[in-house]
């Protein structure tokens, strides 16, 4: 088998048959398909796309390049759940607690953040002594215990991921269904839950623009799941405006008990219910309307704060600055930014929000850099409301002033007034399963 | 500038800008840009192709990563040819004296072969003192006394198409016209002539496979000829089977000879008309039908033959052992291929034949291979010939008579017989100007 021979065939929009997928996914690994041949393959399998068979051989190819999670011990109330990215996006540190009290197990492996986008990893790691880092017996016997933990990814889960991801990145090779299915699937496969639930985002700051995109890209990995004896439930949300009012690490987790206590921001407690119903209808095999139910009875009658406090401890947390209505734990400095005019905001670029929050120290260039855990922004308005002229829009947080006159500039192109009230936009357009 | 964007914008089918493309190319011989962004972007332009003003800024770009020759000195009458390669193609060897000795200046550069096709620099070092390196003031006294020279291919001119040939060699991006076109045509227009007459080869062993697509490589080159002010034709020709009767390199040199002395095998002394015609009629800028009649009186009068030997000797060749009719200078051993059964000659492969020779000594598998000038076959039947039984088919020579059986392996692999007589094929399918 020869990779020339390989390329050709996707070059012509050919299929490629499991062998040939296992051979370049291995070869790779063994450096002897070199970065510029799967490279050349990767931008023809962008154009001439693969099939479900093919993506599916793909996704297994990657997964076996790596070590896989057996979670067979925890029983078969598994579920895990995935967000394409967005900006705000504090939704595993809702949903997983609400899941977890209701007899569903979460052992989740989670990211760091990069770029304008945040990672749960970086955001529990603003609560001092939280391990997210732990031994694989210790990850087992708490996921037991509480029903509920969350470690950073390992490196050796599906290495052939972070390969292929860090050539996509810089051969703009990145948008293609197929790549994106396999890349997300690999890794919740390997995770092991039984039940994976998949927020996929829409929008300016989101790898699929458009709904019929986000809608491809579900179906392509529910055949994935279906393939690899997996339940997968895909939610697709809008991410044009960043999701709740904060942005950042500390900022996030705030927000978090914020929603848990039954308080919050309307589309951020919209989408946690939806994600989480999702998970406990997946997981207990129960009907979608007695799963939001138990959801919402598990918010308002605090069992599921209680199990999020319950799981920050057992993993090393220090809870006694984190309770509810405690004062918000932020950077020393902050800025507000205010109106210059009268007007509805009529657009709130989520990409460039996350730019700012990043500017201000909460977020990472390169992989290798550290983060401000303290920095982000707190929005006083979000999309539709009306702001007058010299009314505070959002306060920004960090731990050195000159970071805020770049931060303010890039937050200020991020925002336009209109004299009329804009249309109000879906945030969940679709569920499929 | 980003290439990322260049690569996402051809990605998408996009036209790319001048200042785009001077920007892949220069970046990417300064290093700057990665093999794999090239290698992604080449895949692109592969699928999504280039139009013409494209095709010709790439041209541009890549002229701009070296040398140019001057030949203005020489004055208007300077005329180049190209062949795209085949097997058995002395056609150079023949027709630069031809042309050159009807008052036209060919000052050319020509490359070695590799793999199964030959190169005309290495069949001209077939002859004893031949000097294929020569100073640039040497090159241009050479040409303006004899109005022929041939060199070898400076490594300077179009740096870029060899960096970028040995990339697409290696990641299935070879067969695309906008890049063969401009691959070929920079280094022809770097070569300084003003008009330029290209053999496109069409065949098993030829870049392209159908005549359609050798028309549309042509005409691509043609339109790339009008950019830049040159006069360009093309002839397009049948490369299934080789050309002439011998394959390698003193071989070819003998039947070179052959031609000019107005004997040689029928198809590639029409060839010969056709090109030397085409040259002829574009540099002086007279009618094709005349200049025919003038390549023809040049042979039957000996002028041509005159020439080429005038060509060797200026150049340091010793003609003592290369005189008409002399004894055809070849290796020490030899074996004929046998027939073992009666038939007509219905497939002779071009590709199995050049590589049969190649095995024999006379071709390169890697860059740095030496060859055996002497070793080489001679068919003594072609395609459509009737063949008895225990007669010759060809004879092999070789330095090392170890060489043969494997040889005479492929060989026999490249021919079959049948027992009607086969369908005469079209030698030269057009000329394109």
């Amino acid at each position: 088998m020869r990779i020339y021979d390989i390329i050709d065939k996707k070059r012509h929009g050919l299929k490629l048959s499991r062998a040939e997928i296992e051979f370049v996914i291995s070869s790779y690994m063994k450096n002897e398909t070199a970065d510029y041949q799967v490279a050349s393959l990767l931008m023809a399998i962008c154009i001439n796309s693969m099939d479900e068979e093919e993506t599916s051989d793909l996704t297994r190819a990657m997964i076996e390049s790596g070590e896989v999670l057996d979670l067979s011990c925890l029983g078969e109330h598994t579920v895990d759940k995935h967000s394409t990215g967005g900006i705000g996006d504090k939704t595993t540190l809702i949903v997983a607690p609400i899941v977890a009290s209701l007899g569903c197990t979460v052992a989740k492996m989670s990211g760091r953040g990069l770029g304008f986008t945040g990672g749960t990893v970086d955001k529990l790691e603003s609560i001092d002594g939280f391990k997210t880092e732990l031994e694989p017996n210790e990850f087992l016997d708490m996921a037991r215990e509480a029903g509920l933990v969350v470690v950073g990814q390992s490196a050796n889960l599906v290495p052939a991921d972070k390969k292929l991801y860090a050539l996509r990145d810089v051969t703009a090779t990145i948008e293609s269904i197929p790549l994106i299915a396999s890349s997300i699937m690999s890794k919740k496969i390997a995770s092991g839950s039984k039940s994976i639930v998949l927020d996929v985002k829409v929008g300016s700051g989101a790898f699929m623009k458009t709904v019929e995109g986000a809608k491809a890209l579900a179906q392509a990995m529910i055949k994935i799941g279906k393939s690899f004896d997996r339940r997968v439930t895909c939610v697709i949300s809008d991410m044009n405006v960043p999701l709740g009012y904060a942005v950042g690490n500390s900022v996030e987790l705030w927000e978090a008990i914020e929603v848990l206590s039954g308080r919050g921001e309307y589309n951020l407690y919209q989408l946690c219910l939806t994600v989480s119903s999702s998970m406990v209808s997946s997981c207990l095999n129960i009907d979608y309307n007695e799963a939001k139910a138990r959801v919402i009875d598990a918010i308002l009658s605090g069992k599921a704060l209680a199990k999020f406090y319950e799981w920050i401890e057992k993993q090393g947390g220090d809870v006694s600055k984190i309770q509810p209505s405690s004062k918000l734990l932020s950077a020393k400095f902050k800025r507000e930014i205010i109106s210059e005019s009268d007007g509805y905001i009529s657009s709130l670029d989520a990409q460039k929000i996350g730019v700012a929050s990043m500017s201000l120290g909460a977020g990472r260039v390169r992989k290798e850099d550290k983060i401000d855990h303290l920095a982000g922004i707190i929005l006083n308005k979000s999309y539709g409301d009306y702001i007058k002229r010299g009314e505070v829009i959002a306060t920004m947080y960090a731990s050195n002033e000159s970071l805020f006159d770049d931060a303010s500039k890039i937050f200020t192109e991020a925002i336009s007034l209109s004299e009329n009230e804009p249309e109000k936009k879906a945030l969940i357009y679709e569920i499929i399963k």
